[in-house]
């Protein structure tokens, strides 16, 4: 049970475009002002933070003094593999000068982990895919989509590499599509500093049940960590976790401590019309409510429900436990 | 048969952004870089304008000059109403100030579409509707949307409004977000300048079918306009027309032909990573495919098959003449 | 607050064949069977009634005894207007001589609807509609839904015609295939005893908001009757109400306290491996818990949330509603 | 190029019965029947069965004198472990008698394999899966999946087992639910004789690329068998191949013809509402219209063109091919 860490991308934090708001969705933020909104949140230990560090040239240091005054630590950091110059991919890109790109920049990345003692680089090849029918020859962007991250984590032993997978969006197919390709592209490298970083609304979207992909993931000794954040089940909305699937959400959280799983519930929303405080807050509120719901979980049985596969008896379970009596 | 006219969105030769790419797709282009490569295409006529004119201050003599020199002209102006400023809404904003902006914008857009002679005003109001769960009274948000659109079509009597309805984006669910929404909204105005511009691709993803999106509008008198597109039906992809969805599209031309409904065939593609000009010209090529094929349809043998609802007879004839004997 | 009515379709107490378990989830029941079960639901006032009556020729004496026996009374009655003979469409078939059986047996439903003095005739044609492109003529399908709708509301003025719509299942498109759709066709018929019956799940799957769809046909002044049910947003599951989406079923519910409307909380689920009376009660059980949430919720402050569209605010008061402080 | 073999399941010329048309969509018929209707085809060389066969307590013998009258031989044997004993599960039932029932049942199909002299027994494990959140214990649920899988696939080292994927239906989710989650079992389990039927519409559904599924399942050496329909990429539509996604599926024959991948193309559609014959002649003439495609498909243009991912290009190659000049 429950001394939860919270954490968030600092992402967050930021403001937005999109291809029609093209102004934003806000005035735009440096890294430095996204930690210091991060720091309002009442309850957050720990960040992903983009690299390059966003909206000016910043120093690690003056990024750690940032954090330290906000008391917040570095949980990962994100290379920004999908920006324009990969936006025909990373791994996959067609260009080899632009793959060498991409593993420089996360080689660099690599240091900024080391450099704040954060847990993982995180790698999600969003431009890695494709876009229409006939646009690639599939065998080999999978083995470019595998070289290039075994490589990385083969020159980096010391580190672990997390992947988060999604259906799509920015390319209307990406390579690392779900958890069991995802999965299966880990145990053919066959190196033990990969993992998955599961997004739950990534699941959700991909027609998973998120707890389903993390059991899954976990007995393959490969969740390395997860976010939350809630969706309308057909796009990575990356609403405020539990407003629309609180169930999904708890079975999700029940799964992770059924089997001891210990780590960061980290948020990866993003709050386009909303305060990024407010919505962290709520969500963090959210989660612990699930937290209690699951200590007032009659585990043994619900146990006994699952083994007889009996979906009315485990759902009352659930809801008494959610809802109250 | 077959004097086409082509027309595309301006928006088709800009280049992009994405909440992930957020320095682009591409270098960035004013509207006259736009239209210098709209010039480019083999075979277009029309042009759809986005207004303000992006990437700088021009005149709209300026704009017609551009023009002239590529000898296209303009089919109608689409006001942005769906910038930062709009983000919660143009017509359903909460603040009644943001409203009147969106109004005096499209009676701007309304002018720009006198001085051009161009066939309409085109609203597509992408911010109006909402995100989550309790965020709206939607009796009160309806209310709005034809509120502000009534108001303007009534204002500017000799002038049309063509609104685009879309499923969602940005907004997790836009307010016009059907053909039957749509039609709905405009009957209850009930003023005669109000029309459709029908999206193929935003039908498909919405699940209508496009054919039947058409023919509806058109009993209503209301098909004012329509582009073309293709997506993979869970999202509006904006890829190029024809790359996936043959059939539908090729069964939306036989709809409009046998309705003799005249007007310019658009493309509304967003090629991210394309070449536009490559991009327009691959589907007026397969459009004209399509009304090749069409004019070998056996229409009287297919409406024979349709009539007995045949599914086997109908697309017989259909891949006969789409794909030779 | 909460004079709170439950119903139930009497199929909800059958079992079910599929294309796979053609010899059915369960062993048959008679509608006699059903009744018999539908009396053991803890809190069940009213049923709707499949016509032909399934399992055995039975007059409406013997269906009204049984019913008393349970003291159940009858809402509508659901003429069966998808099974073999309709295959390809009741009021739609290509064959007039079926389209005429249709029109028989529902006139004969209506009868059934004033001999148990039940509210309306329910309407759910499943098989119009059409599988393929190019398959029908649009114009023509769509004339004949509403020629045959409006035939009989006409003929018989002294009794409610209820449709209910959904997107698709078992035609891959119906033609009531949304709450627009069908609001544009009841409007286009002009009389005034058709109405909508809103299936919760229908809504949700078709990518509406139920609560919306509600306030629309309200607004419209169509809104005759509902059920709910839930689903994983991509099929009509006809799972146990609020076991996937309670928060969007609270919207629904909150909306038709606002409009005051009145009527019966009906279930449409299909428990094909579950005991359908448990699933009933924990159905019904859950709406109360909703209908209490709704009593705690502060609607004065929500109002003003809604005014401001602002999505955290409201939906943390609804949060605190429904899982308590 | 182009010694095609076509062949089918015998379902596809029996009839059907859903949830609402428990009468059916036809008059039933025998397995016998079903054979000579099969027969009717004009390219038809190989079936895949249904055990226990349909309509009839018929022998080995007297099922082998139909299919020699019609010049047909069998591929494979589908042993129906979905039906009403079924219905909870076939390796994953709860109760582990039934498990034995569908352990015996697969045991027997075995025998008619080799009775028949078939490539495989098919194995599509339909009710295999869960329906709500917090039904099973996921980790045992997967366990179960492969231990029956792998338990049989050693039984019977003769032989070999295929598994037909799915993502839904009849369980709202199954296990077997995608091309990696299967391949992730078959590679667990270890065994050589355990392989993948790749259907190209539960590929489409599932929101794979058909053709990257293909790839993928030849380069773990696991296609062992395909066979093609069409849909609307949102249900298991089994419509008649190439009336929607002609494209696609011409890619995913482009694939298997470069991986030298041969076996039978295999028709998997339920013809509900269509002359199962002439849904079969239909199917087969667009798949020799793709065979055609392919053999004028430029080859090596289309390779220089994926490997610069040029969409345009290599859609202008493919269009040419199938459309002609």
């Amino acid at each position: 049970m429950s001394n939860l860490r919270f954490g968030a991308g600092i992402w967050h934090f930021a403001t937005y475009v999109d291809r029609y708001a093209t102004d934003g969705y806000g005035d735009s933020r440096s890294i430095l002002d996204a930690i210091e909104l991060a720091g309002k949140v009442d309850d957050l230990s720990v960040v992903d933070l983009n690299y390059p560090f966003f909206g000016g040239d910043f120093t690690n240091e003056q990024v750690k003094t940032a954090l330290e005054a906000q008391n917040l630590s570095v949980i990962g950091i994100t290379p920004e593999i999908y920006t324009k110059v990969f936006r025909k991919g990373a791994f996959t890109n067609p260009d080899p000068g632009v793959r060498r790109l991409a593993h420089d920049l996360i080689t660099e990345a690599a240091d900024v982990v080391r450099y704040f003692g954060a847990d993982y680089v995180k790698l999600w090849p969003g431009q890695d895919g494709w876009d229409y029918p006939f646009q690639v020859n599939h065998r080999r962007l999978w083995e470019l989509s595998l070289e290039g991250l075994g490589q990385l984590a083969e020159e980096n032993p010391d580190l672990k590499f997390v992947v988060e997978y999604k259906p799509r969006e920015p390319r209307n197919h990406m390579s690392f599509d779900s958890v069991s390709r995802t999965l299966l592209g880990i145990e053919k490298i066959g190196l033990p500093n990969i993992g998955i970083l599961l997004d739950f609304g990534h699941a959700l979207y991909g027609g998973e049940s998120p707890a389903d992909s993390a059991q899954l993931a976990i007995d393959y000794g490969r969740l390395f960590g997860m976010d939350v954040n809630d969706n309308l089940r057909s796009w990575d909305d990356d609403m405020i976790a539990g407003t629309v699937h609180p169930i999904e959400l708890m079975e999700f959280f029940h799964v992770l401590r059924s089997n001891n799983w210990e780590g960061v519930w980290q948020l990866d929303q993003f709050p386009f019309r909303e305060d990024s405080v407010d919505a962290a807050n709520m969500a963090i509120d959210f989660l612990k409510r699930i937290d209690a719901a699951l200590n007032r979980l009659d585990v043994e049985e619900l146990t006994a429900a699952q083994e007889a596969q009996d979906a009315v008896k485990a759902n009352r379970l659930v809801q008494q436990a959610l809802y109250g009596g």
